[in-house]
């Protein structure tokens, strides 16, 4: 079940992950001291790349899907951690609504669909589908591969106009699986008597990436600080630039001396630390969404002069249509993780505070410094038995997996946190969320 | 992993089975209810007997051993649920200490107490064993049957007197696995500045049986009318003698009177439901702690009269001495679970509200109205994987193992909740704990 992981299972421990592991105890009572006075996302995944000399958090996702890619034998924890959640927004709860995203009817997507829905009938919910499309005026029938079916609902707000449902069904909680990139929809407007979640400004429509990495930011600072590490070694250096127009070349100044600045700083830190064998690089990404779109790896400034029209239409086109404007400049994190050939970076999975499981995202065409969630991308699902583990720490390095998933779950929590911090700041309505 | 069990495997659904699998969310949404209501206790397991046409919680024990039992790809579950309880009484917990039993120095005895330590210890908690014994007087290792060593260390007071730790560990939580029946020790008197838990009146020096069947009784019947079941399947009829010395004969006469009471409404209740190839018997249980001990089979009120030596023996000793003079009776339900050809009992294993894990009791020399916690009984891990699933309403009869999983965990969910009750009516200062 757990494949080989020629790194994760036989690498060394890292300095960092010794850190970590030493100090279990004041992370775990850390954690739970921070979740007294924050609310963590209802679910939320976390892809992370493992460079040997930092671990870090390089998206954190508000509507995950791939629940399907987590190992089965693991799901009795989703199971749990989604009891705790119901029980903290809904304990009167009978019915849940979950909403999908619109246009993916990829079997894939489907099949996480159908495992979302099954996390939560295991709680003992009555679940059912509504559809954010016009096009469902209907009950209307998804077939998935294995020859099961689901069923998809047109959304109808109560009389009243205060409650959203289906058709005689009436939830006490709307989990949104649609990451709201292309708008919110009127129908999801003035929701007050249930429970919608995520809120919808973790929607792409209003969510920013630079939000998050500030959030970050002080969460990586303060955990530096609880552990006694450079907080660089779990954060990337990020920059910020407004309204850029790739095609007019309107910002690209700002582009380029970001990247010049931020390629400055990686190249002081690899000195400080004695990386010698990785040419730094930086990631370009919208502040707005992304399927992995619109992302592009830049090691020079000057390579932003010589753009291909096809780079720029990557840049300027993401989801949806929305046309790219303000962009994140962050250091590039390579992955030193692979499976066989092909490089790998693992996915952590969380429902409430709960890890609750993970898989190792793998591209065979893709390299160690490339954005690895595109076309051709494929899933290893990992156990992760023992995330919660504080591991043996008289194992001797490399025979301990459970090590690694242990720390790969810290660094996704620190995600998750920040995700917290982002939401509340974000939050147009304080008091109604 | 999972051993072949023949009945719960391969047997047609029952009754009460089907019953309860259909009401699953209605009853999930119940124990949320309840659980807003009522603190389920730190941790519990509950002992089940599964008759076929009745399974009932036969004993509820709050100082549960026997957690090295649950099978270890499940240890996961454990470690959530115990970081929900912790997160619950001690968010800012550094150190946990487990008070083990004085005299159990069996070698799985000492196993459960290391996978209780490891379970803890995965929560990201600093664990350390305390003795009420007054042998120990320094750090004691104690040999595990692996090579690995525990350490037991004397109990110390603060200075001030309101504390309990050890040399230099001052514990947030202080957790007991000794079921305190010698009596409660002044050692663990006046605590009011940590966690103990659970709390002294769950010792069986304070704690009484009928005090759970009453709340037992309260909690199958508010159950029974949920799901539309008659409660009697779910709980067996019992009645209470008070000092009855069966040396000299004093309460003998109660005995009797309530042995044939309750004989003849379990054959009222076996014609009512068609019950032929089982004979009614009952079982004499003193009223406070047992470990097995002290307890009789009955099928007819003239055996009393004909007790042997060695049986009033048994009825009158129990643990650590303690003379028996309170004795319930209660209906005798035979299991007619087998695995191979030894009975067999599910005993089901929670922390907190969540159930994480449970085995089969198996005793190849006792028959299927026999008590199997005895000398001789073996213990087979079951991964109860599924334990919350909401089973397969659609599967076939005896091909969905986890459907009688979950009613296992329900029904002794049911015995937790009246374990709650009892724990909240027993308190003998209630505004202390």
């Amino acid at each position: 079940m757990v494949p080989h992981l020629v790194t994760a299972l036989t690498g060394p421990l890292l300095d960092l992950e010794e850190k970590i592991i030493a100090a279990t105890p004041a992370i775990e009572r850390w954690f739970r001291l921070e979740w007294q006075e924050h609310t963590p996302p209802f679910y939320c995944s976390v892809d992370l790349r493992n460079a040997g000399y930092k671990l870090a958090p390089v998206d954190t996702n508000l509507f995950p899907a791939g629940f399907n890619y987590l190992a089965t034998e693991m799901l009795p924890l989703s199971v749990q951690a989604a009891m705790a959640a119901i029980d903290k927004y809904c304990p009167d709860a009978r019915n849940l609504l979950l909403i999908p995203e619109v246009k993916d009817r990829h079997p894939r997507y489907l099949e996480n669909i159908a495992r979302l829905m099954q996390i939560f009938r295991q709680t003992g919910l009555h679940v059912r589908l509504g559809s954010l499309s016009p096009e469902i005026t209907q009950p209307t029938p998804l077939a998935l591969q294995d020859g099961n079916m689901l069923v998809i609902e047109p959304l109808v707000r109560s009389p009243n106009g205060r409650r959203l449902g289906l058709k005689d069904f009436d939830p006490c909680t709307i989990l949104i699986n649609n990451d709201l990139s292309a708008g919110i929809p009127d129908i999801l407007q003035n929701i007050h008597e249930q429970s919608l979640l995520p809120p919808l400004h973790a929607g792409w429509a209003l969510r920013r990436k630079s939000n998050h990495l500030t959030a970050y930011d002080e969460v990586a600072k303060k955990f530096g600080k609880l552990i006694g590490v450079d907080p660089w070694m779990l954060n990337p250096f990020h920059a910020k630039c407004d309204e850029v127009d790739v095609h007019s070349g309107d910002g690209l100044d700002c582009l380029a001396t970001n990247v010049d600045a931020l390629l400055a700083k990686i190249r002081k830190k690899y000195k400080e630390y004695g990386i010698k064998d990785q040419k730094p690089f930086v990631i370009i990404k919208p502040d707005a969404g992304t399927y992995g779109k619109g992302i592009i790896s830049v090691r020079d400034a000057a390579e932003l002069k010589d753009l291909t029209a096809a780079q720029r239409e990557r840049m300027s086109i993401i989801k949806d249509g929305k046309v790219v404007s303000d962009l994140n400049v962050q250091e590039g994190v390579p992955t030193f993780e692979s499976i066989k050939d092909s490089v790998a970076e693992p996915v952590v999975y969380m429902i409430d505070r709960y890890v609750v499981g993970g898989f190792y995202r793998v591209h065979a065409e893709r390299g160690v410094e490339q954005n690895l969630n595109a076309p051709g991308s494929q899933y290893m699902p990992l156990a992760f038995a023992q995330q919660h583990a504080v591991p043996d720490v008289k194992a001797k390095p490399g025979t301990a997996a459970p090590n690694r998933f242990y720390v790969y779950g810290v660094v996704a929590r620190l995600a998750l946190l920040a995700a917290s911090l982002e939401m509340e700041r974000t939050d147009p309505n304080p008091e109604v969320y």
